[in-house]
Order: structure tokens, then C-alpha cells, then sequence
């Protein structure tokens, strides 16, 4: 499903030749030169044209290349649009920077803008960016526009992440770059000096860093609960009585793997916020940084809360398709063979009865209230609560969601852990296993809701400290205007 | 799930030290002081940094909190930072603006610009920006920038509420801050004098202040429904023939009072446009306000469309969990075992069969047409509608998703409303008590669609005016071009 | 449910008489004028006044329209509005344009802003723009602001979409225009001369021009497999046995239909793609512009993907409710008492049990993965990703989701392709005439991975083109840095 079409006809129409002449025709406007024919160059011809700017295009065959640009666009040769305009685009591959050498001089004192984008994710080399400084000396580099897709830059800035990351030496031609980029609709981002450049350079190659880690342990998870559970469902009773139920292993196994999964990693969600208020308990004041991997583990929490629920949601189906199989449709035929031949007019297990519409019950509100949280977590949504909202969603909501879906497991469990039957293979039965991280996060937020020690870390994240506190009690203007709750908040 | 986490490393680059020193470097760059070294200071200086302001920050202890700000930030006295910049962000907990008072001088005829927010809402004292401008008098102070949070600002606009509502009594100063605010990627929203400022910081207190009303309706007629389907359901066979079934009480009772719920919240929703055509009609005129509660009404449509879309979610989860449950189980088992006594080999009631696949056809039909309008209602979708497309979602998806819910309750009803033994301790079946409100609302619409009544009303929403035709014919120069029908419409 | 409510009261606030004094008694910030007093005048006021302009509105009927704007924005003649503005917005209905006629010397040399909206789609007929640049031959017309309703304009750019279309035949009056729409926190789109204003009065009046085709091709493949299905499960058993099965129609034939659309139109999302990448491989260039259709087709791949993600989210419903029907009761009844007479004390099949377990797995996960498809493609979660993650989702996710669909039907139709008494009618069974399509482009595609072509593909992409490769090896400097992977990938 490729994002954001063109949908109206008439934006589009933005690209036909007939627009715009306007803009040709009047010398006020100020002209920009790009250097290549590619797909980036046309995009960002059409897009510059259609913010008034006046553009002319330098090709090492402008005949061929004018048809593909709008009429509006001077194509003309490499030279020519060298000469004509004050800020160039470099819109070639780089590895032809090299043939550019001719224009040293056009070109000097001019402002190059190398919107380039490597392959692969560069440690090592030069930044092209940098490689195109050195073949211009006397020109201005200026690296940007790269993490903007050619398709972004025609569709308008809405199609696309906004955020454009801009680096160089001369900050003359920094802010020129960065004029043109608010013009375009878009928000530029200084990043310093040229030096940045291989940051900026790599930034479009990353493959979603912020998702591997809370995958990778949602996966470990799951193949973990998986082999339990396939060891106690189905290679237990094949062992022990010779009993086939392999057929388990596509639906009921995942199905039992799944919640665990889910629950543990809703666990996972709020423990780095308690480890964090602890830490600032202990240490008497939040000016401390966390260690490293806490705070890359606070940042994650979004991540994880979604691996969550994406689990949660998937055990909802599997469970819903349970009745729907012919094995539970044998089952049930049997059953009431069973029943006629023992002539039992009237099963009921009232105990059994009550508990699956308990954690049932439960285990739907535990789901929709994960599903608000989910939402919550879409950006236009999360960008439209204030943070006292935010904080609410986030913070009671979840908690709920935990208390919930902790209730869901113990009365799933209900007394089965007390049955010996239920240690195959002296191993406890998979809720018992689950339960023990959610129910120690739910105990260490009891704790921090004591009187006391609500209070204490409330003057911690105003800016109180022991150690001062102690010499001396200073008025506390180190401090902001308000908790950065939304990081740290438990 | 935190909001946005961190996802870009490159992005998170940008508040690394080597980044920027070319800011630092440049005197041509605005230089902006912050007074306080807390998180949003921290936060602010980085946002600053990044959209090319050189930054002064002033703290009491300038060594102890050099450490916690980028490099290219200078952090000095509070005395130094007053003395070199002209505009001065206070980014203090307000109980500590009287520690500033030596200030005065330093800062007199330059712009500072409280940031401050409040713990709990304030309708009686004075806002903090008044209580600075009182320690300030010859400054010029500017409330704004309290509704993003220091997590927004180090991240980027997108991560967070674009709007900054901003208010002050010095037009020059605030144009400077609306300056600064828009290069940082927010959009300044202008409030006025310093008197707003006590609105201003309300602003981010608030709860979900859109939501109250709509989710207490739900919870209201939750409530009620719940009562009276106890009673028919749970209390009545109690009654009447000792039966203990309250087993129903987690589920089943449950899932009938949910789609009662969600379905006279949906017919909520679009009674308010019925009602405001209804006045449009009979005074002939859209020029005259409607009363309160009606304007009210009719603003909180997308939230009770959502809490009823929420309850017919958790409905259709609720109804194919039926099946699943134990007490299903058992209830088919003795079926069974009742058939083979009684030796029927086959039983097959062709209108109950009917009944049935009619009313789950319909029911998921009007869940898929809700689902269509909750996902328009997400602000990203909903934006990327053309005027048209909203209307036509709004209106003619609504009320198709309002006609199916209510046929799907007829047909689940079917002819139970005639049965005497449905009237269980004279109470009439929860389905009949449920249609009034949606059928009068679809009788309602449809009164609205007879030619004469939407020739009339289109004159009206035209401009068109009862009083004025009669008197006299003037051109109708007093409207717009085109109807406010995302208001108003029925 | 109405688009983004008025939600912090605070904002709303914004609108009252009390704020933006400020603005109006500052004789620096420049002076506006409306003509017109409607809906759009008056959220247009609002706006500009909260952005910090100030405001003169030209009424007929000053007194009686003054109550109706806030006390900021001075209401007086349409004569007093004219000569104290030198921009001018008009908001009147285009049908008494010509009662302006009289101002005709007042604004001559002023800016005139044609914000009018047609009631439906012209084709033939002059713009309204330039109707009312025919009355005012002096002055410079610039349509604009029409694509925003009344509505958005009062909440801030937040609530709709943010491009304004802007054309006009002075640039100096555009921008102006310009400046004005990006003060208001809109994204203006410079469409050339005042002809486009006819494309511009049209735009907010398509309805989904963009989902026509996906949803007709959706409903055209629907109506063929529900009366292929019904003719084999309803008809057949009718004609051949007399068995009426008519209750099948609402749920059964259906859920057999959704799921066929579903595959087909999956397929049709990667179909394209496939097309595209086989013809740049037969050109040898990707530089020759793709046939219309096909054009059209790869940017209806997002539509056609949720269309397909719609139909297996309603299959999925669909499916869950079986069990739950009084049919599938009755026929377990019936199967339990037939299983009794014969004294079967075991049934089981365990082939059946199987294809169904995997069936079931498959079908989920390949749900599992659309959903993911379905929430990437949403503006905003699309945006945050950069263009690897983008290509990923799209297209290694894309493709899982196709591979699992098409698993999902193999196994459910298992080896009943070869079952003689499948083919009622002579007509095949379902899933046969279904896999024909996403078999035939995963072969494709899997052929595009071998080494050659892929290579070949990969060089094209990159800008090599086979007629110049045989006549000459020329550095490849009509290139860009970047591939266009986001429209032609397959």
C-alpha cells in the first residue's frame, strides 16, 4: 500500500506545464540551479517552481533531459546553469562528482547543496558531502534535503517526515539553504558543522533502530514460552502416555505462548520506570544521570508496549478461532457420546462455569483498555493530548491495563497451581511463570504510592536534593517550570 | 507506551556537543538568554542551538551546570546572561521568581518570556506571567511556550501539540517571541494582553475536559442497561423459579447492555444536527445563535460517536467469545444428550436459522461501517478529506452505520416484541427500549429529505432569511461562500 | 463523529472579545480587509486576529452584523472597509459579486481575495476568480483559501489539511497572499496564473477520485465471487437434490466471497509494481515514461491494499461469528445424534484436524501482517518512517502478507482441487479460480530475484540505459542521488 498517493487531480496538476509561468516570467523571483536529471532533481524542480521560486536545470544533454522537467524550468547546459545561479543543487550520483571539475570556477564562492544518499550506512568513508568539498574548495558546501524522498518532495511536505537536517561550514549559506527549505514546507534542523555530514548521510539507511531491541525480546520471549509449553502440552503426554497431539502446535500452543508474551512484555513496559524512581530515591535528587542502558530502556517503552498489544490482539483471535476447529468439534462430539452412554442428563461444573466467564470478562476490558493505550500511541492522536492527558493515558491507563491483564492470567490460573497434576515434568504450569515479573512491578508501584515516598520523590522531581538539603537550603532555582514527567514518570 | 521515543540516532546527534559550534561562532545569530538550568532549560537550549540561535544561559551555580547543557551553549551568571541578551526565557519554578528581584535593572526594556506552569488548575490567583511582570515593571514579559512539554521541544515539533499560545501586553516583544517560536517549527497562536495568562497556563491541566460529558452519558446509560437486564435476565428466573444463572453476570448480561449502549450513543450523535435543522427551520434564519446546550451538544458528536464505537467493538468481542465459554459448552452437551432421548434425528428451526445469520450479517456490516468513521475520525485522515469527503463520511457513512445498528437490533428482536413471556416482571424486552431514540432520529432524517423541507432549509444555510423575504429582497451579500456544513449538517 | 472538537476550552477562548486588544490599538501590524459577514468572514476574522493582524470588515448592515465578530475586528461599510485595506478578502457568494460593482474605483491597485467555492464541479463555466477579476479590471485578483472550511480556519491549520492553493497574475499580490497563508500556519502551493483558479474552485469538491477505481474493482470482483459461490454452494444443492440451503446467502456465501476479493485484490497491489520493473528490463531505460494505465495503477496500490486489508478484517469477523450461529448448533445436535445411533465412540480425522489448525495459524499471522500494513500506510505513523523502513513495510512486509494469504489458501483448500465431486457445475472450486493471480506474481517476482536480472533491474534503477551502453560509456551524470524505490519498486 504505497503511502499517500496523488490523491486530488488538481495537486497534481501542480507538475503540469501550464502553471506557474508566472513565476517564469518575473525577474524578482530568485533562481536556483540543479545540477543532474534524475528523478530527485525533476521532483525538486516541479517543488521549487511550485514555492515561486524560478529554477534552471543543468544537463550534459539538455535537449534530451528538457521534455522530463516543466515547462517553467530552463534546462540548459552544465555551464549555463552554473553561471546563472547563486545556490546550486548537486542532485548526481557521487560517484560523478569527479566530472564536475570543470566548473571549479563557475562556481566558486557559490553555495553547493549535496543532497546525496548513500547505499549503505558508512562508518569509515568521507561523507559525499565532504568529497564534494574537496573537488569545490572555494564553494560553499552544504548537506541537506537528503532524508526528503523524491516523492515527498512532489507530493508537498505532508507525505513525508518534515524534519530536514542541514549541515555545513559557512552559515551564510546554511541559512539561505534553510530559508528554502521552510519555503518548501518543510523544518530544517541545523546540525552543526560539514563534519556531520555522515550522520545526516546515514540517517535515511537505519532500518526502524528503535524497534530491534523490543523485538528481539518479544521474539526471545516467544520461542522461550513457545519450547515450555510445547515440552508440557504436547511432548509430556506423548511421553508419558504415548498420546499424539501434535496437531496442537499451530493453534493451541501459540495461543498459550502468545499472553505470556504479552503480559510479561507489559511488565517490561513499566519496570524501567520504576528502576527509575528508585535510583532517584536512593540517590537523593534527579540531576544524576541514569546508567546508560536504563535510559535507552525508558526509551524503548513504546516500542514494547506495542509488542504487547500486538500480541495481545493476536492471542484475542487465536482464542475467538478455538470453537471453530474441527478438533474442538471432535472433542465436542465425543464428549456427548460420552455423556448419553453414561447417561448423565445434566453436566455443569458451576466452579469451572464462573471462572472462564471471569477471565474471560477480564481478559476483553484488559484488551480494549491495551487498545486505547495503542491508539493513544499514533502521533497526530498522542500530539493532541497535553501532557497532564498524556500523563494520565499513559501512566493510570497502563497500570490498569497491567492490573487487568494480571487478573486475566490468575483467574485463568485459578488453583491449577496448587495441582500436583499440573508439574509435568516438575515443571510449573506457564502462568505461575508469568506472573512473577507483572506482579513485582505492581508491588513496587504500591510501594512508591506510600505516603512517604510519594512525597519524597514529588520533591526530588521539583528539583529538592538530599545533599544539599543537608548543608544547606538554598531556594531552588536550578529547576524548570515543570516535571518532565513524560520521561521519567512511573 | 511513551509518546515518540528517540528513533533517529542522527536526530539525537543533534544534541551532542560537536554539533552547532558554528552558531556558536557566528555573531550574526540572535542571541537569546534562559534563566534556569532544569529540563525544559536544558530542552529549550538544545531546540535553540539546533534552530541556529546562539544561546546565554544564566544559573547560580554556572560550573556545577556547564556539564548538563550542550557545549555551544555559554552558561554564565544570571547577572552575565541578563547583560548580554535582550530577549530571556525564565524557565524557573515561579516560587522562586522573587530570588530574581537584583535583576530588575539588568533586564529593564528587554523581553522576558514566562514559561511557567501550574500544578493544579488556578481560576482565582494571579497567573505567574502577571506575578513576573510585578517583580519586572519596566520589562516586558510574554506568558507562552507552557503547552509543550520539555520532551517536545528537544525532539521536534512533531512530536508534539504545534500550537503555542502565546499573550502579552508589548505587541514589539511578543512579535519577537511569535519569531522565535515559529523558526523552532510551533505554531504561534496569538491570545492578547497578559490578562490570558492565567488561561494559558490552565491550558496543559486540563483532563480531557471534551471528554467528560460523553463518557459519563455511556457510563450512565451503561448502568441503566445493566440494571435491567440483570433484572429480566439474572433476577427474574431467580425469582420466579429459583434458577441461579448469575453466572451471566461477567458476560452475558454484559454483552446485551453494550450494544444498547453503543446504539443510543450513536443516535445521540446525530440528534443534535437534527435538532439544530429543526430551529434553523422554524425561525427561518441560521443568523441566530442556538441555545448553549445544543452548541455544546453538537461539538461533542465525534466523541460519542466514539464511545459508541468503542462499545460495539467490545460487543462483537463480547458475542464471539460466547461460544468459547464452558457454560456454552455444557448447555449443547445436555442438548445433545435431551435430542438423543427424545430421538430426534434431526431438529432444524428455519426461522431461528434466518433469524440468526440476518442479525449477525447485519450487525458486522454496521461494525465495519463504524470502523470506516473511527478511523476518520483520526485527526491525519480526517485532515487529508477534502470538505466533501468529510461530509459524506460524517453524514452519509454515520447515518448508514446508524440504519444498519438499527436493523440489526430489529432483526435480532424479530417477534419478541409480541411474545407475553417476554415481559418479564412486566418489563419489555431491553431491544425495544433501545429502538425509540434511533428510529425517531431516522424518521426525523427523513422528514428532512422531503423536497419542500430540504429546499428550505438549503435557502436558509444559503443565507436566506424569513424575516428579511418578507419584507423586502435584498441580494444576500451578508454570507460566505460556502455552508459551515461540517457544523451544522444533519 | 465530527472532526476535532473544540477541545481545550482555553483555545476556543480565543475567540472571545476580551483578547488580541493588543493588536487592534498597535497601528504597526498591518490592516486587513473582509467583504462579507458569513461563517467563512467570520472565522476568517478570528484567525487573522489571533495571528496578529488587524481586521476591518465591509458589511452592509454594519450595526446589526457588528455583535456577530469579535470586538477586535472593526465592522463598518462595505465603502470604509475598501478604502482603508489594501488586501482584501472577499466572502461572498460569487452570485452578487456584482454588487461590489460600485468599489470598482476604491480598490483599484488593492489585492482582491476570491475565497469562493463552487456547489458543484465545473468544467465549462469562467472560475469565479476570474469573474470577479472581470468586475475589478483595476485590481489583482488571487483565488485562495477556498480548499479551507470555516471550521479549520477557526481551530487553527491543526484541523485540516494545511496546503492552500494560491493562484493569481500578479506576483507581487501572491505574495503577499502567501505570506498571509503562512502566517495563518497554512502551507501555500503557488499554482501559477489566475486560469488555474477554475482547478482550484474544483478541488474541494472531488469525492475520493482516488478510491473510485480500488472500491469499483473491489465491489466488480465481489459481485463475481458471491454469485459463483452462490451458484455453487446455494444453486447446486437446490438443483441437484432439492436441498434449500437459502439461509447460506447472508453469512456462509459471503464469508466464502471475502476472502476471494481479499487474495485477488492483495495480488492487484503487487501486480504493478511487477509490470513496471518487467517493462524498464525490456526498455532497458528507465527513463521513458510508463503507459497512462499503468501509471495510474501504481498510485492506486495504497487503496487497493486497504480495500483488500477491509474485506480480510470483515472474512476474519465473518469467520468467528460461525460457531456461534443457531445453524452450526442445529448441526452439531444433529451430528451428536447421528454419532450416538452409530455408536462411534471416537471420531476424529486427523487429516482434517490439521488442514484446518494450519489453516487457521497461516491465515491469522497473514492478518496479523496486513494490519501492520493497514497502520504504516496512516499519514502520520507513514511519515515517521525514513525511506528503508518505508520499503521495508511496503514491500517485504507486503509480500509476507501475500505469501501467508495465498498459504493460508492452499491449505485451506488442501487436496480438494482434485476431488471430481468438487466441481459442481463443472465449475472449479473457489480457491482454484483465486490463486490463479497472487501465484502468478510471486513466480514473477521470485524471478526477478535471480541474480542476472536483479542485477540488470538494479543498474537500470540506478540510471543505466542499454542503447546508450551500446554506443558509448558515458559517465552517468543524469542521474540522482537516489532510487525512486517508493514508486516503482515491485
Amino acid at each position: 500500500m504505497p503511502q499517500e498517493e496523488m490523491k486530488k487531480p488538481l495537486i497534481l496538476g501542480g507538475a503540469s506545464p501550464r502553471h506557474l509561468e508566472a513565476s517564469v516570467s518575473d525577474p524578482g523571483t530568485p533562481l536556483l540551479g540543479i545540477l543532474g536529471t534524475g528523478d530527485f532533481s525533476r521532483s525538486l524542480a516541479k517543488r521549487l517552481l511550485a514555492s515561486g521560486y524560478r529554477v534552471v536545470v543543468g544537463s550534459r544533454n539538455p535537449k534530451r533531459c528538457a521534455s522530463l522537467f516543466p515547462e517553467e524550468a530552463e534546462v540548459t547546459t552544465q555551464q549555463e546553469a552554473a553561471t546563472q545561479a547563486d545556490l546550486v543543487f548537486v542532485a548526481m550520483f557521487p560517484e560523478h562528482y569527479s566530472t564536475l571539475a570543470g566548473l571549479r570556477e563557475l562556481l566558486a564562492g557559490k553555495t553547493l547543496v549535496d543532497v546525496s544518499n548513500g547505499i549503505k550506512i558508512n562508518k569509515d568513508r568521507q561523507s559525499y558531502a565532504e568529497q564534494l568539498a574537496n573537488i569545490f574548495p572555494d564553494s560553499n558546501v552544504v548537506k541537506g534535503f537528503n532524508v526528503i524522498s523524491a516523492w515527498s518532495l512532489q507530493m508537498g511536505p505532508r507525505d513525508g517526515s518534515r524534519q530536514v537536517l542541514i549541515c555545513g561550514d559557512s552559515s551564510r549559506a546554511k541559512s539561505a539553504v534553510i530559508q528554502i527549505c521552510r519555503s518548501l514546507g518543510f523544518i530544517p534542523v541545523d546540525m552543526g558543522h560539514l563534519s556531520s555530514a555522515q550522520e545526516i548521510e546515514n540517517a535515511p539507511l537505519y532500518l526502524f533502530p528503535s524497534w530491534r531491541s523490543p523485538c528481539l525480546s518479544t521474539l526471545g520471549l516467544f520461542v522461550f514460552f513457545y519450547a515450555y509449553n510445547f515440552i508440557r502440552e504436547v511432548l509430556h503426554p506423548y511421553v508419558k502416555s504415548g498420546k499424539s497431539v501434535f496437531y496442537k502446535m499451530p493453534v493451541e500452543v501459540v495461543n498459550v505462548t502468545l499472553p505470556s508474551v504479552a503480559l510479561v512484555t507489559l511488565a517490561l513496559v513499566y519496570l524501567p520506570g520504576l528502576n527509575a524512581a528508585l535510583l532517584q530515591l536512593s540517590w537523593g535528587t534527579k540531576y544524576r544521570r541514569f546508567p546508560h542502558w536504563l535510559d535507552r530502556w525508558l526509551q524503548l517503552r513504546k516500542q514494547l508496549g506495542l509488542c504487547a498489544f500486538f500480541c495481545a490482539a493476536l492471542h484475542a483471535v487465536y482464542s475467538l478461532c478455538l470453537p471453530m476447529r474441527r478438533s474442538a468439534r471432535y472433542k465436542l462430539l465425543n464428549l456427548a457420546f460420552k455423556q448419553v452412554k453414561a447417561g448423565q442428563e445434566e453436566v455443569w461444573v458451576e466452579e469451572e462455569v464462573w471462572r472462564m466467564e471471569l477471565y474471560l470478562s477480564v481478559g476483553i476490558l484488559a484488551l480494549g483498555t491495551l487498545s486505547l493505550l495503542a491508539v493513544s500511541s499514533l502521533p497526530t492522536v498522542g500530539n493532541s493530548l497535553n501532557w497532564r492527558e498524556f500523563s494520565f493515558v499513559q501512566s493510570r491507563l497502563g497500570y490498569t491495563a497491567l492490573v487487568m491483564a494480571t487478573l486475566h492470567t490468575l483467574t485463568y490460573g485459578w488453583n491449577r497451581g496448587f495441582d500436583p497434576e499440573q508439574y509435568r515434568f516438575f515443571l510449573p504450569p506457564t502462568f505461575l511463570l508469568v506472573l512473577a515479573l507483572p506482579l513485582a512491578v505492581l508491588l513496587g508501584r504500591l510501594a512508591l504510592c506510600l505516603p512517604c515516598v510519594a512525597h519524597q520523590l514529588h520533591r526530588i522531581r521539583r528539583g529538592w536534593e538530599k545533599s544539599r538539603a543537608i548543608r544547606f537550603t538554598l531556594p531552588d532555582d536550578e529547576c524548570n517550570g515543570r516535571l518532565q514527567e513524560d520521561i521519567s514518570n512511573v
